[in-house]
């Protein structure tokens, strides 16, 4: 049995924090919202985020940081991306050398370009960062669905202790040492959800979605193994495997976005009736200037970017897509 | 402008035929079947197999196979894979020496274990073989919607011959050699749309699919790869492509067939339910002696066949894939 805490109940942190739960161990839920704490340890459930699934009495919430941290076995960082580098900073005190941070959020930071684990990294010298991803929605988490995820990790020994941890039978976890090919791929997959959803909004059908992520993809991990990811984790269950649950979501935020984009609103329009976080447009800025600094060509990115910041037309822009100039797919083989 | 005979009026067929004919060819289509000429020449619409969709005065229909095949630029094979063989014996001698034959369909025969256009080979070894593979649901081409397949063919000439006859902007098309890795993915993808059906109907959600799909791909790239192909087309357009589009949708054969076998009917009611051939089961028992064959471990596709052919409980059958040892996803980079 571990003893783990978990920074912020929203719908991933509440999920996995019953998963841990239910696998025998400790759990300690931090939540900066002193409503949210009492709301939880009167109802034992989150009525908003997590409906309908039911939270163990033994189950602790707090606001106190500090408790939540301090000898815990390892810390899950389960806090919305904007506020991870705030949070870490504030963690700081309460973590001692070497102990085990497990970031589940995704998002790349629009000035420095950083992935999340490192700028936890970059607050929190003294932790040793690993991530969790994979196509997994919390709800379906939190009601005991087959979900597989992905541990990233720098050494296997950490890896292979958190896939323990986590694993049952309707939760199975795969290790991997690429936890910069598993970030990349989780944040920057949004910009495609994004596109999928412009593409549902103009009509089109599941052909047009099916190539828009296998090509979107496709040009993902260009720049991810540029940068020095694995071109397996862009087709693995952190790269496609989340971006084909995004897709298939009515609840996807960038679908949604998207698909108001497609049927002819502007972005800002778009984002005021979404009325949350598209974390996609942030990530299509990211992505641009990534793809510039990094010298790759991302067609789809460039076009969802026009789309978004330059009042381009979304169906020129699937136009200007399809008549690109005749190309070979790949260049893994050479011709007869 | 070319010439070009179609082998085969089903939705494939008649959706290519109007692609072609937009694109400014001159298209005669081919049907063993009288009645369907006579119906497809009267009513200038397959009111059965691609309803909607009307088709110009000037496209000829015929039964006449030499007619068809003789002095065409190109003829494409839109026959299903059961009477591809079949239907390639009787071509044979109105075949010249290089023609270019592009097969559509795909499938695997159960006793050779060749794919389509090796046995077309085999049957007119004086053809210049080519396959057209993607994510392309027939009525969704018929009717314009912007689509993106993959040509394959031995030489660059020929593929990019055939690029250009097939683009438009509303169908993209890329080129490759690895016409092998195309038609293995094409053909395999059936077995991992019946997983993905069977998740449906034992009732499990997104998540649950989205990692079928993404490990479903793996073991077939694995194989595939240790058979010949190239990884890029698995994790392409014809392979995860084609994949994502077939299981998003609820016409597909394969993922009701699985759907109903996940409700609890055996593999017979349910093939007897959907009153069609199900591809996918026969792909099942080509793809488990292709893995015995090549020594590939694929636990999903054994699944698959435990379930089909042994009556094994979807439900168990499931955690026994849950609850295998914990894996590393791959094996790109080393541990720190």
């Amino acid at each position: 049995m571990a003893k783990v805490g978990i920074m912020g109940a929203g719908s991933w942190g509440t999920a996995l924090a019953l998963l841990l739960h239910k696998n025998g161990h400790e759990v300690m839920v931090w939540s900066i919202s002193e409503e949210e704490v009492k709301m939880l340890s009167e109802e034992r459930e989150h009525k908003s985020k997590l409906p309908g699934v039911k939270l163990p009495e033994d189950m602790v919430f707090t606001t106190d940081m500090e408790m939540t941290v301090q000898d815990k076995d390892f810390v899950i960082l389960a806090v919305p991306s904007p506020f991870t580098r705030e949070t870490a900073r504030k963690m700081k005190p309460f973590v001692k050398e070497g102990q085990i941070l497990v970031d589940v959020a995704k998002g790349i930071e629009e000035d420095t370009l950083m992935t999340l684990s490192q700028q936890i990294e970059e607050e929190i010298p003294q932790a040793n960062v690993a991530v969790l991803s994979g196509p997994s929605h919390a709800e379906e988490v939190g009601r005991g669905l087959p979900t597989i995820v992905v541990i990233g990790a720098k050494t296997k020994e950490t890896a292979e202790y958190l896939q323990e941890m986590f694993m049952n039978e309707s939760f199975r976890v795969y290790t991997s040492p690429d936890i910069l090919g598993m970030e990349l791929g989780g944040s920057l997959k949004n910009v495609i959800a994004l596109a999928a959803g412009i593409a549902d909004g103009l009509g089109y059908g599941d052909n047009t979605k099916a190539a828009l992520i296998t090509r979107g993809i496709h040009e993902i991990s260009r720049l991810g193994v540029k940068m020095g990811g694995a071109p397996e984790s862009f087709t693995g269950l952190t790269g496609i495997g989340d971006l084909i649950v995004t897709c298939a979501s009515v609840h996807s935020r960038n679908r949604k976005a998207g698909y108001l984009i497609g049927q002819g609103m502007s972005m800002q329009e778009a984002m005021d009736e979404v009325k949350m976080v598209v974390e996609g447009v942030y990530s299509t800025k990211a992505a641009v200037k990534l793809g510039r600094k990094y010298g790759v060509d991302m067609p789809i990115i460039e076009q969802v970017n026009a789309v978004l910041f330059e009042n381009k037309n979304p169906g020129d822009a699937v136009k200007d897509l399809m008549m690109r100039d005749g190309k070979a797919e790949h260049n893994a083989k050479p011709w007869s």
